[in-house]
């Protein structure tokens, strides 16, 4: 039993309240579970201890409403609230009002996260922290002369972005002077005709590059970092797999990276567990801190699989008011670990939404395998939600074992009832760029067609 | 695909035969299943590649059936049988069959298996590779005289035991000399009454010792060890709950003890995964050789847990012809594990057994957790053979943590349909003795009693 923290209200849904109902437990927390109407019959709702109904199953009158969920926190006198992934977990009006409300939050102090959810602020705070960020013009580039001096100081290969875009909209790329020039041309009367505005921003192009993130932990006075994740696969910028440690960073990489990272978090005496992540360039080993996730990610379990520690317990712990458990150098890097988020879709049919009910479920075991998974024989896949089903997540002691292992543990999962992504991730595993480690953000949607064409019918 | 085995015959049944389906898998070997008459319904008749009957329910007619066994594998063309662990797994005159017919017996030479399955041999295996045994008369005393000299060479309390007789029977305890000459006459009157032979042995008699084992794996030229599991949780010499490391040892013990392991291994051209059994006294710190067992030990998984090795998949690599992967400075501790043998039995009720048929069936998960089973939902427990049904295994990264993960763990699993020993299982979590670490191999009989009468109905 924990001084500080006696009854937990898990204000999240899936599989994630459930991890949080098992590291609250083992720390000898009760848990609540605060859920839609439409989740009262899930499988996290059977585990918790008490079950409470936050509003209807649409998200936005349930786990976006800010002042149900801590109505109901309070209500069933919680003294905490983990927000879980998604949902409010990085709103930092909500970590307001869970303070106000007398609560804590499982979480960062709410400056934390709105210092970090402002693009401008966190890239001003890696910036002073010595945390390298994709080289740019630092505002509208007010012609194309501007934007050649620029360019000189970033280096080719440059891009520019409409400044009033957003979402890859107006983006063009110019691997010489004489490029950039045509390109400004184009690029700024697409952004006036787009947006009613034709400034531009001009920033280093990062080709092939991969998606990296580094999980660290703080307790407002210092930071250890967990080592980092490999997160290139990715379908609509969706990550299909992730894997731990990156195949494609060098120990000295991987040193600088994990460091400037924790010199990030420690610069904001950032109290809980939380993700940088960088673009990384293998050419020529740049990285670049992109943004910072003041929250647990889904993919945290490879984490704790090459390194033991347990991430949402150690949140919990944090919140708890204990000091950080452990020194960087308790946190040894073990072996190699991958995940797999298979989905509730028809990757044959564009990835279609397949809710339904499950049945015949059979889950993989035995050793280096775990799922962390909402299913159970017989639950019914509500329509209203993400659709993830379940984390396959393995171990092994080197990346060739773990595919292997994967695979087998992908073989063994098997239910019915509603169409998964699961041959996708076996032909996945199956590719040559996946099996070499040599793929970068932009690989899956690349080779998607030949890669879906190979699935069995 | 490995160059020396294609095709595992799997010679078991319950979970050892699913485990040994899942690494055979893992290395790209195809699986067949020889079971009885009563398994083929059962998990591993599921997961296997093939399946096919080698005789009727009775254990004598199918999975002891040496020429059965031999011939359904000649039958289905594999060309390596795995024995698992019990039934013909220690049997030499099985692995000599296997070998006869052209196969692999995955497991050492039948020599091996016959020197360690020789009791005196084996002892004296030990002796010349250096490995303490329990200090004894080394052959019957042929009087009192005789006795009391061998005492004080071995040191009080020494122990007699009837030459002639076996499983405890006829044993008696003296800590001094006068002792020693009244119980030498009753001794050898009872023996002489009970066998018809009234010779003693005389040996140390180890006061609450440990029952501590020791993994090794050999490739018949050099051996490792993966240190130890602590195993004194018994029931009538079944054990019911493991341990690794072994709360009991410091580390120069550990040492010593490993390092006899590899000794004897070595000596002896040890080719597979193997046992060596010590008793262990904590008071004096000395360990003494027991037995050696040839084969997969039931309590494997506490060792992959804390060490990253495959015992399994190893045991099939070695088979296969190839060397040992590992030097011993890979094999790094990290953590605690625990194991709970989950049985289909009535604690209440004198352990009585249970079989039936299991419904509602939800097995732990999470970090940490692995639980090696045959169980599936409607599965049906025969009453033939032993009534294990599950191993909940968990790694935490010390062993506070991994009792309170057990216990998280255990009230995850749930069935019904037959009685189970898992409410003794959490009584023993919570046994100041079992959370102490402070127990030897008669604690759990001591104590039963007590443990069981706080088991809520």
């Amino acid at each position: 039993m924990r001084q500080g923290i006696r009854k937990v209200f898990v204000a999240n849904r899936g599989e994630i309240a459930v991890r949080i109902v098992r590291a609250a437990r083992e720390l000898g927390m009760q848990t609540v579970l605060g859920c839609s109407a439409a989740d009262v019959d899930s499988l996290a709702a059977r585990m918790a201890d008490e079950v409470v109904t936050v509003g209807p199953a649409a998200a936005a009158r349930s786990y976006l409403d800010i002042g149900a969920v801590v109505a109901a926190a309070k209500g069933v006198s919680a003294d905490a609230v983990h927000p879980g992934y998604g949902f409010l977990s990085e709103n930092a009006e909500f970590a307001q009002a869970v303070v106000d409300a007398g609560l804590v939050f499982v979480g960062p102090s709410p400056r934390a996260i709105t210092l970090m959810g402002d693009k401008a602020q966190a890239r001003a705070c890696a910036m002073k922290a010595g945390v390298p960020t994709v080289p740019g013009s630092d505002g509208v580039v007010e012609n194309v002369a501007a934007a050649l001096v620029a360019a000189e100081q970033v280096g080719y290969p440059v891009m520019l972005k409409a400044a009033a875009g957003g979402g890859g909209r107006g983006i063009r790329v110019a691997t010489d002077a004489a490029e950039l020039e045509a390109q400004y041309a184009i690029a700024t009367r697409e952004a006036q005709s787009a947006f009613g505005y034709g400034g531009l921003y001009l920033e280093r192009f990062v080709a092939l590059a991969r998606h990296v993130d580094v999980q660290i932990i703080g307790d407002g006075e210092r930071a250890i970092h967990l080592y980092e994740r490999e997160c290139s696969l990715q379908r609509r910028r969706q990550k299909l797999v992730e894997e731990a440690p990156s195949p494609s960073l060098d120990s000295d990489v991987r040193q600088r990276m994990c460091a400037s990272a924790v010199a990030l978090a420690e610069s904001v005496g950032y109290r809980g567990v939380g993700t940088i992540e960088y673009l990384y360039e293998p050419k020529t080993s740049e990285f670049f801190f992109i943004e910072m996730n003041t929250r647990v990610q889904v993919e945290h379990p490879i984490t704790e699989m090459i390194t033991g520690i347990d991430i949402v317990r150690e949140s919990l712990r944090l919140a708890s008011g204990e000091p950080l458990k452990h020194i960087q150098s308790d946190v040894v890097l073990r072996g190699a670990a991958i995940e797999c988020r298979i989905n509730a879709e028809d990757a044959q049919k564009n990835f279609m939404p397949s809710p339904g009910k499950v049945s015949a479920l059979r889950l993989p075991a035995g050793p280096g395998v775990r799922v962390d998974t909402h299913l159970y024989d017989g639950y019914s896949v509500p329509p209203f939600y993400d659709s993830l089903l379940a984390k396959v997540i393995v171990w092994d002691s080197c990346r060739s074992e773990a595919i292997e292992r994967m695979k087998r543990a992908l073989h063994e999962l098997s239910f019915e009832g509603l169409k998964s992504t699961k041959a996708l991730h076996l032909a996945l595993l199956d590719d040559e760029g996946v099996r070499s480690g040599d793929y970068h953000t932009g690989y899956v949607e690349a080779n998607l067609t030949r890669i879906v064409s190979g699935i069995p019918n």
